[in-house]
């Protein structure tokens, strides 16, 4: 039994279907929404024009999963998880009809939700939030209906700044209201500066260090501003993003073992800890950062599919697990490329790691060849012992996935001065002889060791 | 002493001079050509017009190593290395004068030569190899003053594609005879087939399966056709890129060791074996595969930077080591992407390894995201502990650079299925929610290990 049929549900549940047929194991699945599998990641790209239709960011649908031999109830909310009786309750969300069902082995994967701000005026229409396609499409309506052509984004993390890319792409005035010094508080300030810069530069307006207060609404009811503690930046629609929170009310109800960050706990099979028969998934767990040594939450559709696969593995009767995370996270505002992998600074120092830093400027191509382009690369080894805790690299084409060097060196827990000798892929097109990478790995090196 | 003034040899003298100032440490370097640190790998770029000058490709000019207190001897062989004497002969090429140096420590990059092949006819103008600055000046020249549009490069490896794409580029009918089965034999046949039909595609005649025989030249004297066994292809021009060999006679009249594949034999410390002051690096050496266990000869640029700065460390009173390559490769013709790390099928069989393949295709973007391209990912297994032991990937934007991902992970010995968990980037403008180089792994662990 599969609560949630997004990303980690419905790849737990096909992956065990592929390891087990309908003859050995039966697949029921719950999901309160009007869809399957589909990838919230896309939103802003379908909001900003990038993706034509909505049914494109749809990855398989329920007629799909059903035709796998999955029972798939969707509009259905699972309302209580009975652990000691094995069984949930669950409500069809349009009869309103309720009734128990019995699982031999259960997947929670209910994902996250968006963090609503308690405000005044939050509620009103030409608010909007991006998590789900419904939320796309309302905003996609609403910037139909709208003729103003100013808008406001609510906080400067991933979705914010695509959010802001969007909306530029439409022909908006877009102002960034964002709580921290910096945007994308992913990065440490130093990196995040490049990231305010490099926003203005595309008209973007960019407030850091506000608080917003106040939604205002104007006769009729819908949006007209946004206030903060200082000053008041008019809006004819305004965008949510302000991150998301583990999804698990049911489970803690339940009595399931929570974290720190609110999200489910489990073991590296992905199951819940100290639960022998219930396994977890997606945006709903934390999961064990491998540079740090302990759990975070990281909302991302990768680690959802990841975790499904893995629990569809176990629950099938194969075997596979999940051995946590480094950080790995990308994203771009325009043709600006943001990515980031291991601990920040503060990261560092909350778990107790002394560390150096350096930051080095270099090119995406051989610097003679054309449309190479500048980055910044910032790197983090650990004192002494110079192994690499963290890579943030700001920039434009051919910044962003080079991080996957640093994401698979942090894995592997390799040193700054043993990734100078990585052998990674070089020809002018590609690659200035020293890729990027390995300069900053160089000067990391330098900071650390002597004689280098 | 330095002999070689190209990326090891200069970058080892550089290295050491940042360690040790003037008063500490003399550096003589030699170089027989009129230039120094100069991208080799950028000359395809500058023939086909994407690089405008010859001076672009220089990294840094005689004059500024010399004003780093480098004693750069220009237009001066080296004709002899007498080891017992610690000292080498050299010959003014202009004047003819020679005359002995004495060392303490020796560096020996003396790079590689093009293979040239004995035939009939490639000597006559009109006849190109791409090795130097002065080779790509000459073919440059011989271009401009030809009225024909037709060339024939023989050989189909890097420095043949890239120079196919030269010559498209400058408006030509490009023909690449090629002796073995398909283009690239640094991959797999299958993979390589991949190549011929995308280049084919370009509107370029590709002929395997043929060996040059001859080359025919006009009553001019002028190159006029190249003939294989089978049949004649006239030619206007001709670009010899059929590979290198170490350049290492001096080396080897001085009764240094040698590989089995020509090149110098060092220690991990890029020592000469055996020599306690000599050491050498750059394409004149052999390097450990890591994959394989065995020496290999690998001509990269890259390789040599990384050689000359261990050296320069090492022989600046610092301490750095090579380990050894992996043999990652990129490159590309025209929108064609092609990468390749680790063993192909036929090394790993030819060092005894047992594996398994698998072959998929993926997109470099989410499949829903403008400019998605396609891909096709080849991965080698080691049978039965999953090891990674190869990567080839043949694809448009996006697929080249991916092979790095690959490459961290036979550095750190890591298994297919240890792979499947990797905290890549994921953004649906820069990967699909699985990189294609985790759904190879996926597929590759599903081929070794049960159940998973």
């Amino acid at each position: 039994m599969v609560i949630g049929g997004d990303a980690a549900g419905m790849s737990a549940a096909s992956q065990a279907r592929r390891l087990k047929g309908s003859d050995e194991l039966e697949i029921v699945a719950f999901e309160r929404g009007h869809f399957t599998s589909y990838s919230a990641c896309g939103i802003p790209y379908w909001v900003g024009g990038d993706v034509g239709e909505r049914d494109e960011l749809i990855a398989r649908t329920p007629e799909e999963h059903r035709a796998r031999d999955i029972d798939l109830r969707m509009r259905t909310e699972v309302t209580e998880i009975d652990v000691a009786g094995g069984r949930v309750r669950a409500r069809d969300i349009d009869s309103g009809a309720e009734s128990w069902t019995s699982y031999d082995k259960l997947v929670i994967a209910t994902g996250a939700r968006p963090i609503r701000p308690d405000l005044p005026g939050a509620d009103a229409p030409g608010v909007h939030g991006v998590q789900t396609l419904d939320d796309g499409q309302a905003l996609i309506d609403s910037l139909t209906r709208t003729r103003g052509r100013r808008a406001v984004v609510v906080g400067a993390g991933y979705i914010g700044v695509e959010m802001a890319e969007a909306l530029i792409n439409r022909g908006y005035e877009v102002t960034v209201v964002n709580r921290g010094s910096e945007p994308m508080s992913t990065l440490d300030p130093d990196m995040g500066r490049l990231v305010h810069e490099a926003m203005e530069g595309m008209g973007i307006t960019m407030v850091d260090n506000a608080q917003v207060t106040k939604v205002h609404t104007g006769e009729d009811g819908r949006v007209r501003a946004v206030a903060t503690e200082d000053a008041e930046y008019p809006a004819d629609v305004v965008v949510l993003g302000i991150g998301v929170r583990p999804e698990t009310a049911l489970a803690k109800a339940a009595g399931l073992p929570l974290g720190a960050h609110g999200g489910l706990l489990t073991d590296l099979s992905m199951r819940v800890r100290g639960h022998e028969n219930i396994w977890a998934g997606g945006d709903c767990v934390e999961v064990l950062d491998l540079v740090s040594g302990q759990e975070r939450h990281f909302a991302l559709g990768t680690h959802a599919n990841k975790h499904g696969q893995v629990i569809g593995s176990n629950v099938g009767g194969g075997y596979a697990t999940f051995p946590g995370v480094v950080g790995t996270a990308v994203s771009k505002v325009c043709d600006l490329e943001i990515a980031r992998t291991g601990l920040r600074e503060k990261d560092a120092r909350r778990v107790g790691l002394q560390y150096e830093t350096v930051t080095i400027e270099s090119t995406s191509r051989a610097g003679y060849y054309p449309k190479a382009s500048l980055m910044t690369v910032k790197m983090l080894a650990e004192r002494r012992t110079g192994r690499l805790l963290g890579v943030q690299i700001v920039g434009r084409e051919g910044a962003a996935k080079r991080v996957d060097i640093a994401a698979v060196a942090l894995t592997a827990r390799m040193t700054v001065e043993q990734m100078t000798a990585l052998d990674l892929g070089y020809a002018p097109p590609f690659s200035p002889v020293w890729d990027p990478v390995l300069v900053a790995a160089r000067k990391a090196a330098r900071a650390v060791v002597q004689g280098f």
